[in-house]
């Protein structure tokens, strides 16, 4: 007789995305889930993931996900949109633990706060590219339009600490001063954009509601944990107080751990207290 | 009793670099090699090299010159600066064929056209932090002062096709104004930043002049051929009339050969007649 092994309930949750970007979901994360632990790999070795090709992504978003699989996690957060967009399936195939991606929740969060439906989504081009969230939105509700629009200077300008100046500004403008007219609401389709919110929200106008597909993906797995009775406890984490960063989070970079840290803490104002780098690939490319 | 075989002088010239910005250099060559042949290859795959490690750039790399040597070519172009910056050592170990950076002409170039030898660089973060450059021009005059600085916005700005938009004005302000007063020269030290020479001149001023590292290197690559019987002829070709990307060139790219073919007719007005999508790294990791 088969019997489905419980799931430890003070496991951490894994995070995986194709580099830096991801530190924005795992804040929102962090936020909403204050009695969890959380244990990220950045792809820095082959980040981007936005200009690659759909059995790329597939494949490297298969071998991050193995790789956290490995060290015990709960459940598995795809932080990258790229690869929530081109690669969900696939993981899903290889793990035998819950994922959640960034997109339907982002898309769910869109419809349910969009008055006039009239949505727009900006990201990757390989996310714009693929349709995937056209067709969340779509499921969640038919009757509404959307517009995406492929941003990929957002990425740099992010990472070069330039949220506030005028460049950012400027880029921001070129982007989307057209889509102010024809749009309620527009969903922020890449971990990096949140750092450019304030731009991006001047830019389309104070009427547009902007989504953060992080914080909806957080809001959503904080209901799937309580569900599954899978909630983890403050006990759990062995901590009462919780920082960003603190030493009960593990990071993990297949690349260039020492430009990680400083982007970390441009964007999360601390740099992880555990930081590694390590070799995603290797094993599966041997046994291949 | 050993005999060095002769090097064909009618195979082609390879060309390798992380991606599409060394579509600069192939241009650059082709106008000053006409009765050449050439065989590019970009690693759409794994771009950006210019944010990666030491390690992961010379593996990359190696794995890169391998492929082109195993197809045949009279020598090596290794356009990419950051894997010039970096990997040049390990690259040369690995081919029994001469091999050419671009770091070392473009110093060179600097070098003699500077009159008061204040010469700044531009070029990746890792091409910076590896000091290449510096070291380069310092070997060619011990007198010159040096320096450099990574403008990673340049690259998705030539990318996105906004060479003359105001957006690229702005940036290009934004990293080099404070340069204006300080150098007579700067050195272009990533392949794509030929495609914003004019926004970058107007930033720099016109008393700053600009060297191309890729345009530097084709002259030091005629030469070379010359100088070693290895120049090929327009019979060798094939061809009275060579075109850019006609089908005398072969590319390979990595990945996403379609966004390849879409830059490459940004950067240089028409596609490659002849462009294949290939794994250059399989066989390594299996053999390791």
């Amino acid at each position: 007789m088969w019997c489905e092994v419980a799931l430890d309930r003070n496991l951490p949750i894994g995070i995986f995305d194709s580099g830096v970007g991801g530190l924005t979901v795992y804040r929102a994360l962090h936020e909403h889930l204050p009695n969890e632990r959380f244990v990220y790999l950045g792809d820095t070795a082959r980040v981007p993931y936005g200009t690659k090709s759909l059995a790329t992504v597939e494949s490297y978003a298969v071998e991050n996900a193995q790789f956290l699989a490995a060290h015990g996690i709960k459940l598995l957060v795809v932080a990258c949109n790229t690869a929530s967009a081109l690669a969900l399936p696939a993981i899903r195939r290889a793990l035998d633990i819950d994922v959640v991606g960034v997109i339907g929740p982002g898309a769910r969060a869109a419809v349910a706060s969009s008055s006039g439906k009239r949505i727009g989504v900006i990201a990757t081009e390989s996310t714009v590219h693929s349709g995937a969230y056209t067709r969340a939105i779509a499921k969640a509700d038919p009757s509404a339009t959307v517009v995406e629009r492929a941003c990929p200077l957002f990425v740099p300008l992010a990472e070069e600490g330039w949220a506030d100046e005028d460049v950012a500004r400027a880029v921001a403008e070129t982007y989307l001063k057209d889509l102010r007219s024809s749009i309620d609401t527009l969903v922020l389709g890449c971990t990096h954009y949140p750092i450019l919110k304030s731009v991006i929200q001047e830019s389309v106008g104070g009427h547009v509601g902007l989504i953060d597909s992080g914080e909806a993906t957080a809001v959503e797995v904080r209901s799937l944990l309580k569900e599954k009775g899978l909630a983890g406890s403050a006990s759990g984490t062995g901590a009462l107080e919780r920082q960003l960063c603190d030493d009960l989070d593990h990071f993990y970079v297949t690349d260039a751990a020492e430009r990680f840290a400083r982007v970390a803490e441009r964007f999360l104002g601390s740099k992880p207290a555990r930081l590694e780098a390590v070799e995603v690939w290797g094993e599966d490319r041997l046994k291949a």
